[in-house]
């Protein structure tokens, strides 16, 4: 067996799992692993000094490192937050690496399909949770519908990470177990879906009103909000002609609200600095999104927003410290980096706290003159802060990808996401056997 | 004399004035005058055949007609749309040629300028109406005001391209006298400025909410909202201790409200293209921003937007045919270009229209124990609907500032905007010879 050689990019909050697998199966596949991170002590942490792996320091901003770096690879795998992956994605095509990431394929995807067509490599993107298992697990049940001849009308599919019901302790009823800018920043982009053949096209300022409920046998209530394009994943899924195609997220009843409020307030804007931030309070943060000058700052923020002082979502926003006399710390930033600060000492997952994530496709189908519907839903609770399950199901299918790509049982090249069966049916299979499956319940409507 | 080559790229809305008074005056200034512009019957029209000046095709985004075109002219005046200027400006600083633009200085403002005074030439942007008369003349009368020792204690200043009373006859009081897509677009980036020492910051969807009253005398009520960064002007005008500093955006009142809408419902969004553009009608488009799938659409607006079906608000957006069955022509666009499509065959500018510019600074100050205020007020009406009073406006500062730099009367290198005296004061006074001139009130507060 030839040594394979792979480099992990990122080692942020969504790694462990990913780095513990290929470390545990490095000997036995001859595998040798690099942990590149901007924090190198980061990356150090994450491998513990295990055999056949080792932690180097990484900017991705400094073109001669990644030239530096990157040559040598069999196989690269980018953690780094989408915006950050151009220049490696280019240094894979130019050296001709396979590359993984667990994000959203990027708008030029066509250009990089043919260039890494061209150079025989694979550029396969969406392999962690949403996207990815959310892919993999709709494909495996959209094709079980078609083999048994069901005409599929219906295609809604919702996934959150939140908190294990035990931890879950703040009015918001959530906390962070993965990158908090992403979070401050969600839907900036707004949505688009199908819904009972209407496209429907919403803009991010009511992107968290636009709610609707879902259950989850054994947790409860939910609400879901419509997660950026819905509609160009008919395609990818097949279901061209569908008149209803919804991807959501998930969160607990009431935070949708809230957040809304942060967002009117203009507090998750990341287009400007704020001025003389070293000096300004949560007080004069709060302030300086409103329109008035004087009086008392609660009630012209609940006036501001139709808000009752006593509702739960003015107590959400009061929790935060908002109307506080705290500082941020910070001496640059936009309203979102203040945000994030506030949110990071509010939100943060304690060392014993463990979080969890849940997923829900809910398909509709005809066969014969019988309209049936299937739920099917994935719930995993994390061990601790550290293995959570954030990490466990972005970074497993990242790592079955991998061990399925270096063993050479995925023949394609150019972009792709998990929708062949030769990726998602191994994925799925060995996702189970490490306790990640999903439970589905069929009625007829 | 020595023979001068002057290059304007773009022959648009703003541009008929400019290329006129240039043409004029080539002659007596050796100049010879280039229009340059994607579509060359445009700038044909600009020249109508006249001596020392030609029409040429240019193609912002080819490479090769950057570089085969700009090479041996004196001065380069780009009346691009402002995310077009890159590669101009680029080119500029390479073959060493001074520039002179009507829009915002790039972001990246402070590496040009490095450059741009290395390469000794002159980078002059803001240099038309809002920006650019503003800042002249709020240069000059704030001056004035440190002349006689008087403290500056309040800037506010506004301005709005409108429609003149005549030629006002839709229920907007609006129509295009100036790059629709800009007018659609407008505002996207938020604003910020500083009022009664409280630092404002207002995100895209609260801005069309955030309106002051102004009155202009002559023409009675109009409605302010906040234009981007005030903030930042502080420094331009030396004003930085000042406790409020506001630049706003002049509408008829009523505008605001009724644009808010559009932006609430999400049709300013110019971030993905709508699917089946083709067989949308403008009913359908509606739809597509609603929540709800059935019932009377316009009631479903109305509920959606918390608006009364016979509101004024409401009648505008009726009028605009937003309920109507026809079709867009389009086949490819995002809610914006729809939005742009609708509003050009409704906010045109007939030919016998006449529009109208309106800009008003107000500045309080103190003077031993007296607080002053002083307003200043610009009106200018078109003549029709070629030469208008925004042509007249945005093109004849660019137009003055391009004589004087290429007399040798701007001894600057590096980027700037008209707020040194010797641009400011030589353009003032041109213009007051041509009818521009600003009316001041005095009084005590």
């Amino acid at each position: 067996m030839k040594e394979k050689k792979i480099l992990v990019i990122g080692a942020g909050l969504s790694t462990p799992v990913l780095i513990d697998y290929l470390i545990d199966r490095a000997h036995a596949n001859k595998w040798l692993i690099t942990i590149a991170d901007m924090d190198k002590s980061m990356a150090e942490k994450r491998i513990e000094g295990k055999d056949r792996s080792c932690a180097v320091f990484f900017d991705v901003n400094d073109e001669k490192m990644i030239s530096g770096l990157i040559p040598g690879f069999d196989l690269v795998i980018s953690m780094l937050p989408a915006f950050l992956h151009t220049r490696v994605i280019e240094a894979c095509l130019e050296y001709r690496i396979h590359m993984i990431t667990a994000s959203y394929n990027p708008v030029n995807a066509a250009d990089y399909h043919r260039t890494a067509q061209e150079r025989g490599v694979i550029l396969l993107n969406e392999m962690g949770l949403d996207p990815g298992i959310d892919h993999m697990s709709a494909m495996e049940l959209l094709n079980k519908i078609r083999e048994k001849n069901g005409k599929i009308i219906s295609f809604k599919s919702s996934t959150g990470g939140l908190v294990a019901p035990e931890s879950d302790n703040n009015p918001w009823n959530y906390k962070f177990s993965w990158n908090p800018a992403n979070v401050v920043k969600a839907g900036q982009l707004g949505a688009q879906f199908i819904e009972e053949g209407f496209y429907k096209y919403i803009p991010y300022h009511q992107l968290f009103k636009r709610t609707e409920k879902i259950w989850i046998e054994g947790y409860g209530e939910f609400e879901t909000y419509p997660n950026r394009d819905s509609v160009k994943y008919r395609e990818d899924y097949g279901l061209m002609d569908i008149p209803t195609m919804y991807r959501g997220t998930i969160r607990r009843p009431g935070y949708a609200k809230a957040w809304d409020a942060l967002v009117q307030l203009g507090m998750t804007n990341d287009l400007f600095e704020i001025e003389n931030l070293a000096d300004m309070n949560y007080k004069e943060f709060t302030q300086s999104f409103l329109p008035s000058f004087s009086g008392d700052l609660k009630a012209n923020l609940a006036a501001y927003l139709h808000l009752d002082e006593q509702s739960d979502t003015f107590k959400k926003l009061e929790w935060l410290g908002l109307f506080s006399d705290q500082k941020s710390g910070l001496t640059k930033g936009t309203p979102a980096t203040v945000l994030q600060q506030i949110l990071m000492s509010k939100w943060a997952l304690q060392p014993l706290d463990r979080d969890m994530i849940v997923m829900q496709h809910q398909v509709r189908y005809q066969t014969g003159n019988i309209t049936k519907k299937v739920e099917s839903t994935l719930t995993v609770e994390g061990k601790n802060s550290h293995y959570t399950a954030m990490a466990m199901t972005v970074g497993l299918p990242v790592a079955i990808g991998a061990k399925l790509l270096l063993d050479g049982k995925i023949e394609l090249t150019g972009i792709h996401i998990p929708t062949s069966r030769q990726i998602y049916q191994p994925i799925l299979s060995e996702l189970k056997t490490l306790g990640i499956q999903f439970t589905e319940k069929e009625m007829e409507c």
